[in-house]
């Protein structure tokens, strides 16, 4: 078979101008960015406000292993199959980052015959959204160090009678935005900044810093959680980026930085219409990451696609702990709208992971030996996707399993996986996806069961609501999202809750971040465990996007490269061609 | 009069698709990125390979205040006014830096009736090439410090017998390649990178480090000097990223990252095309900082100019000494070809704060009283204009003086500086230019004397040839470029310069960092100093842009923000439109 890079260039794309009006946009409510890309005007969601909705369909899946079990794969390829069996449809999908495209997992396109394209534009810069939101960020970042420098060098009254502004005195032991980069980079995890040559302060004044990979930017969680730009502006108003000396919150608005930080981000408030190979619409918009960010794909986007289609396609990260949880429990409380029904992305590669059976290092290859027959690894890994199937359920959420095969799954043991599923008690569907190596024709019996499952009722239950305390939402997601005996909490967070609860902030939703690799917050324990607890290390307040961020057991949120990074691969071949990329 | 975002939006702008084409390039030579902006694909040189050239016209400036003489109000201005006297002209200039933009000095897209349009897309992110720059160091960043962490957390034999990779043994004291940002971000210049909580090394090894602006990168130089990208992917393999642990060279081709990065830079090294208000064709291409970087247009860009037009109107940031010198000496060596014609852009204002008779503070608003009649100041900055005159034929190019109104300037004022000019010896011409309030229409006058020494045969003479040793010409640059008595170097210089010569380095060109609000490298003196010293203190190989750069005086790379920046300014208005932004 082709590598992705090669069946993409193969397969001739409509231009996006075509694409565009196909999905029923204005002339005038998009622009062509080159052949195959268009940024559309939010001017579409005021025409179409009054339009009906079609189907929200998340996908999701089991807990995946570090290379992921194709769950954009699944995405596009059940979109291919929606529109092969002549449903409207139009995918959502996040923006890679770069980290992992030049790290080990590669990028977010999809594969095979299931692929956004030009899956190279889309893996690498796209539209630029991820580089303005890492713009704005650090312009906000820079703003705090220059207020603190000019406010510090000659003293509060100085620094007033000079500028005519008011000091804001920020305690530079507290500051609390950091900055990103859209890179793997360990080295930047924690850094100290304003360092000086002799004792002199011409960089200003040291302090202890760090850097966040561009996705977990308060800012990129804002970008998709917005409703318009008007919104947007006032959210990253609302940001907090320090305390001052008084221990009070200093927002980028008293910053006089959030007007600047909204001008930055104002393209990139437009989601990024491509195309999938066989032609399916697909709007790219926010960041990944969805343990370590909200990670989910744009309102704004998904508003525009359920208007102008009877199916909106869109996936949340790695497994339904993850990014399912975020898309029901903050995505959809602020949106209003509930996902009809949910894709649990299953592999025999990921269950046999889950089995306990196989020593599976983080930043090292999964050996080969994994796709060999192994009844005993599937079926104790078969725990795993059981849990998934019930946790959906728990939301009041229809799901339909999706069996994604790999070129090396046997018949016999997808089979016996697909009976595992139609044995189950609950009402869940089943089907074998073979979008990899057939595109949408690989899809079809996917698009009926899911089809089948959206004209159920949905009963929606988030699993908590907004006027709940801190605390209390913070424990519905470790008890009855993440099924943990409770939550543990650092001195530290214990400080700083009380500090948000002071400071009027516990309305506010809550979004955990943790290892993706496991339900519990040990990437090490796969399965379904049980019978632990969430320790929550440190919070973070991210006011203009409505959470609070709890970081759990050692998550970080800055990755890093490993031994042998995916760009060792990357080149340009004689016509410039790019190589290497998947 | 309007402000310059408001004169911008109020002009009718023509389709990009429309400017492209009557500039002669072909349908498949060019990708819109949205209405008004395209990227131009690197087909179009090949195919104008053999067509004559037309001229180029260089603008400079005397040594300007902090805010800038209106180099780009000139260039843009020029264009138009040879477009107004039926002449086929493409403007060329530089991507602005978000730092400035944000700092103080605002966007760099000219003013007033001659701007290239829209500024604000222009101003913020334009079509992503320095962000593509930014990404692309940070990978190489991200790579070195990955790459000693994983060598030397279990030992180079271990990392061997792992990756089947050889060790580069880097010596993380002697890292050469620092991170960028484009932010005035005066925190970021000193860092210490790979801190941890503990004395675990989950972070890596720690060692200082630092950010430069993103113009100042080893790679934006190479964007601007790349002739095609083969070139391009050549050179960035060229860079020298580091030392090992025995003293030799690390380059980015050996730590296996060049490839990836060219992958990043591949949409950058298409020039994008804009047109000014009066309908120009522009090109822009690479960064601006002329004082800390190469600061020029790219080879590119006006390669392409050059073959469809009769005239190319390009600029040098700052004055004579930084980016015209460097535009001869370094660029028009790279690319043969030498400027037609300098025009050298003075002001009223410029030339007054030149006299010494004002008390200018940098970082601090220049006083209104500078515009007031002061004939004595006048006389004593005309120095300054008469020594970047003989610079500018020294290197054998005929200049015309462009004297760029400002609305406060008096009539009497320019009529008395456009004698002094007239009664100089020199062959120069001089023009009262009027393009900021007048557009195209104000520098009719100047556009017929720059096609006047346009026709002069020009006997380009740059100040070193590539062959000669570095210390001769770092030493020609300062005595032939400045007027300096000789170079001091530091201790280090000295080491470093003996390294590189040691290395095979010798023959590559030089690129001196110093302050541009002076032709000498200590900012504060103004007019027309002489028998200075240039004091190198250090220097850095960058062997893929081709030359060795020296940091004179106390030059920074990495500017910092002003205490009232102009951030401050700006936001978004209810219909969503920019506003504050100039």
């Amino acid at each position: 078979m082709l590598s992705d890079i090669e069946i993409c260039r193969e397969t001739k794309l409509q231009s996006i101008t075509s694409i565009a009006t196909s999905m029923g946009l204005l002339e005038d409510e998009f622009q062509s960015q080159g052949k195959f890309k268009a940024k559309i005007s939010l001017s579409s969601v005021k025409r179409l406000a009054d339009s009906s909705s079609g189907k929200l369909v998340l996908v999701t899946a089991i807990t995946p292993t570090p290379l992921g079990e194709g769950k954009t794969v699944t995405t596009i390829g059940l979109s291919q199959g929606l529109k092969k069996i002549g449903q409207s449809v139009v995918a959502c999908i996040r923006q890679p980052s770069m980290g992992p495209v030049f790290g080990v997992k590669g990028g977010a396109a999809g594969g095979g015959y299931s692929q956004v394209a030009p899956m190279d534009e889309l893996n690498l810069h796209l539209t630029g959204d991820i580089h303005a939101v890492t713009a704005a960020h650090n312009l906000a970042s820079a703003a705090i160090d220059a207020r603190i420098y000019h406010e510090q060098r000659k003293g509060y009254a100085n620094f007033e009678a000079r500028t005519g502004l008011t000091a804001l005195k920020i305690d530079s032991k507290n500051v609390v935005w950091k900055r990103v980069l859209d890179h793997n980079d360990r080295a930047l995890r924690m850094v100290t900044v304003g360092r000086n040559e002799t004792n002199k302060t011409i960089n200003g004044f040291e302090r202890e810093d760090g850097f966040d990979i561009s996705a977990a930017s308060e800012l990129m969680a804002i970008l998709a959680l917005a409703t318009d730009l008007k919104d947007l502006r006032a959210r990253i108003g609302r940001i907090v980026v320090a305390y001052n000396i008084h221990g009070d919150p200093v927002t980028s608005e008293e910053l006089q930085v959030a007007g600047a930080m909204a001008v930055s981000m104002k393209d990139a408030i437009e989601p990024t219409l491509m195309q999938t190979l066989e032609g399916v619409p697909t709007l790219i918009h926010a960041g990944p990451f969805a343990n370590i960010a909200h990670g989910n794909s744009s309102i704004i986007a998904d508003n525009i696609a359920n208007k102008l289609a009877d199916f909106t396609v869109t996936e949340g990260g790695f497994g339904s702990d993850m990014g399912f949880e975020k898309a029901c429990n903050i995505k959809a409380q602020a949106s209003g709208k509930a996902p009809d029904c949910a894709v649990i992305v299953a592999t025999l590669r990921g269950l046999k992971a889950n089995s306990g059976l196989y020593d599976l290092k983080p930043g090292q290859a999964i050996p080969d030996t994994i796709f060999d027959a192994d009844s005993e690894a599937l079926t104790a890994g078969f725990k795993n996707l059981k849990w998934h199937i019930n946790n959906v359920n728990k939301y009041g959420v229809p799901a339909v399993v999706a069996i994604n095969r790999f070129p090396q799954d046997s018949d016999d043991e997808l089979q016996q996986l697909k009976e595992m599923v139609e044995a189950l008690p609950s009402n869940v569907e089943v089907e074998i996806s073979e979008g990899f190596s057939q595109g949408g024709a690989g899809t079809i019996a996917l698009a009926q069961k899911v089809i089948k499952q959206c004209s159920n009722e949905v009963e929606f239950q988030p699993l908590y609501k907004m006027e709940q305390a801190l605390e209390e939402k913070l424990m519905a997601v470790a008890e009855c999202g993440y099924g943990a005996k409770g939550v543990t909490m650092s001195y530290k967070a214990t400080q700083q809750l009380a500090q948000f609860k002071k400071d009027g902030y516990d309305n506010l939703a809550v979004c955990l971040a943790k290892s993706p690799l496991s339900i519990s917050t040990d990437g090490s324990i796969k399965g379904a465990p049980s019978g632990f607890d969430v320790p929550i290390r440190e919070l973070k307040l991210c006011a203009g996007a409505g959470f609070v961020y709890a970081l759990c057991g050692n998550v970080m949120t800055m990755p890093g490269l490993p031994d042998k990074p995916a760009f060792m691969n990357l080149d340009l071949d004689d016509e410039g061609n790019i190589i290497g990329l998947s």
